[in-house]
């Protein structure tokens, strides 16, 4: 009999998740390994920055998808790169061997080597950078409050500027302003007029994956809102007082949120793989690593260009049909056979909220275009439907309609504070 | 006209929210000092430590309470001490001028001058211990699942010793032993007979406010529940890895939870007044700081005993009722009468929950004594009922819900790692 091949993924994403649930229920030995102890729904990462969600409602543990699988082992450890040639994967907690190895580790915020502006400015991928976020926004009114001496700073305190008009940028800004509404009714002797929201877009244009249509749309509601949208609008540099950009334009802010890029986490680049110009692992058409045996690569860690015009987006239904394929063809591997599976990326559309009872929903089945509160209903069904774990849809569910009814955010804890 | 008179209130717990309510509908001006812009839910403090709740579910921001009360402010800043002369309490953010101030800044963890146990223990007293305790709890499991070598270590890393037979010590050696049941179901590898729980405490008894007979039930359910309660255990060393007890016993551990005393927080020392032995402020009958004029404490960190055997239990319904008094007889000084009023506690009973499905309730109107699934739910109604907020009472009513029938905790996850 033969010995029970052992499948290792690396990175607990939506990729990895989508991979070990499917894994889970072959006869093989499964290890997920990932730093951190839960899957995070990145999606809804702005609303804990903004003080919609609690930080567990959005972070579901690894190890209760896999409760009842006993063939599925969690390891949690930062990896660290792969000796292909002894098939071990390389962790700060030792190695962890491998028959078949999927990389699905995802990516990180990209400064584009602007050192000055990743020192100060806050990215947006990770659990701690939101809350991180949450902690500072919430405490700008506070020190601004009592700030009654040096009315500059003060308003520096009151200006926040988030840069990237992707989904993530045009979300975090759209709900900045909703939580600038709810700051406006409970500090009593603060002047609002003083509070800006900023978006800044180096390109022409908001969403470049939506049709001209609803970016000019997006564009009009996130002004209604009252935020300052500046395109065309391309960063050089921000020493923490002031942010600058290419046209020498100043704007002085103690909160910049980067949200303008991304590049595959720095573990990719330790596995011997090709990497592309983003630092992505370059795959075949049927998501093995080239050059490498019995490496496997999927989602934003992985670049693959087959039969599309332009690489893949990098977002979660890429990583979870990815999955699929990976998974079939690893199973076809450990049985000896050898037509792997070509993958073939199905769009399926794309969403982005501006904010409470707006949205903008592209190129879905039903309708090609839809925004205003249909869209926003279609954005929440569709998230709350994906999070994990049955009473989070629930809870979180209670808490947006509750936010959209009441206009309140009682997340607003700062929880940072030195005892 | 007479001006309005400035009420500062240090201190954002029980009683000082309870006094700023009733403030907030006079003709004053009202401060809230507080290092935390939210209030803490102390008592629910062990259900974060344990990932039952989450953080902001016992965290309400403490403007929100005072959304409608123009006259109220909130000053975010951490209390240092008074200047009774200039009537200014100082803080690390500036002065704050007071007509008459409020002391219930609270209390904090007692190690009793034993700085080795301070330096290598958790308190259990503010949020961020809260978290600090689940993060590190949760860790350990992890580390354990991955310590294939040595087995001492192992042991170690899942020993988890609670000091102190109180309320919390009890609250949170029972929640823990539940927490292990629910890893048990999804650690595939690891051997949990290893894993246990301490509870020491150094007097002969546990929660000393019950009866005799509750007590004894109390250590039976917890024995029940696989907790190694210990007796008469007197510590007197731990270094971070053995926990060393009077009679020279050691218990290797990774997890010792501070429980077993508290102490007025450091800052009413500052503030003029007469201390007793526990570093509270000395209050009259009238609840006012002897020797101060126009300076009134009350709660954990104000010494009354008037009419009273013994000094007056650390609890909310102390603090609430002494918010009352003085309340009253502020007013009545700015008012310009005289009469003040004299506190007189009404003890209303005191409750702590085991676990899942049992309490006890001492002395209430009902019944003097319950214990088991009525107790449980008695004990349920009157947290749930007392917490800030209405969605809360709701999202924290389902989670209590989930839990106790699907044993299930999905606040298990790991903030504290380094991205």
């Amino acid at each position: 009999m033969a010995e029970r091949k052992r499948i290792v993924i690396v990175g607990a994403g939506f990729g990895g998740v989508a991979l070990a649930k499917q894994f889970a229920k072959e006869d093989v030995d499964v290890t997920i390994i990932d730093r951190h102890n839960f899957h995070l729904f990145q999606p809804l990462l702005y609303q804990v920055s903004t003080a919609v969600l609690s930080e567990d409602e959005i972070a579901y543990p690894i190890r209760a998808f896999f409760r009842n699988n006993k063939n599925v082992e969690f390891f949690m450890a930062k990896a660290e790169g792969l000796d292909a040639e002894r098939k071990v994967v390389l962790t700060d907690h030792g190695e962890v061997p491998y028959d078949y190895v999927i990389l699905s580790a995802g990516a990180t915020t990209n400064f584009f080597g602007m050192e000055n502006v990743e020192k100060h400015s806050f990215g947006m991928k990770t659990l701690a950078e939101a809350t991180h976020i949450r902690n500072h926004v919430l405490h700008m009114f506070e020190r601004a409050s009592k700030e009654m001496d040096d009315p500059e700073e003060c308003k520096r305190m009151l200006t926040f500027v988030v840069v990237g008009g992707g989904a993530t940028g045009i979300e975090e800004s759209g709900a900045l302003t909703e939580l600038v509404d709810v700051q406006r009714k409970e500090f009593h002797h603060l002047d609002f007029d003083q509070v800006e929201v900023h978006l800044l877009e180096g390109m022409n244009t908001v969403l470049p994956m939506v049709s001209p249509r609803l970016q000019k749309h997006t564009i009009k509601v996130l002004e209604k809102k009252g935020v300052k949208v500046h395109l065309g609008a391309q960063v050089v540099d921000y020493d923490g007082k002031d942010i600058t950009l290419k046209d020498g334009t100043k704007i002085p802010t103690r909160t910049v949120i980067w949200a303008a890029g991304i590049k595959a986490v720095p573990f990719v680049a330790n596995c011997g793989g090709q990497l592309n110009r983003g630092g992505r692992i370059v795959v075949d058409e049927k998501l093995q690593v080239e050059g490498l045996k019995d490496v496997f690569a999927i989602g934003d860690c992985a670049y693959f260009q087959h039969g599309t015009e332009r690489a893949l987006p990098t977002v979660a239904p890429v990583a979870t049909q990815q999955a699929k394929t990976a998974f079939k063809n690893v199973m076809k591997l450990v049985r000896g056979e050898k037509d792997l599976e070509t993958f073939h990326y199905k769009d399926l559309g794309s969403m982005a909220t501006i904010g409470r009872g707006e949205a903008v929903v592209n190129r879905t089945k039903i309708n090609p275009e839809m925004t205003g509160f249909l869209a926003w209903c279609a954005w929440m069904m569709v998230h709350l439907i994906r999070l994990a774990g049955a009473h989070t849809n629930f809870t979180v569910a209670i808490k947006w309609v509750w936010n959209f009814m009441s206009g309140t955010r009682l997340g607003r804890i700062i929880t940072n504070v030195k005892d």
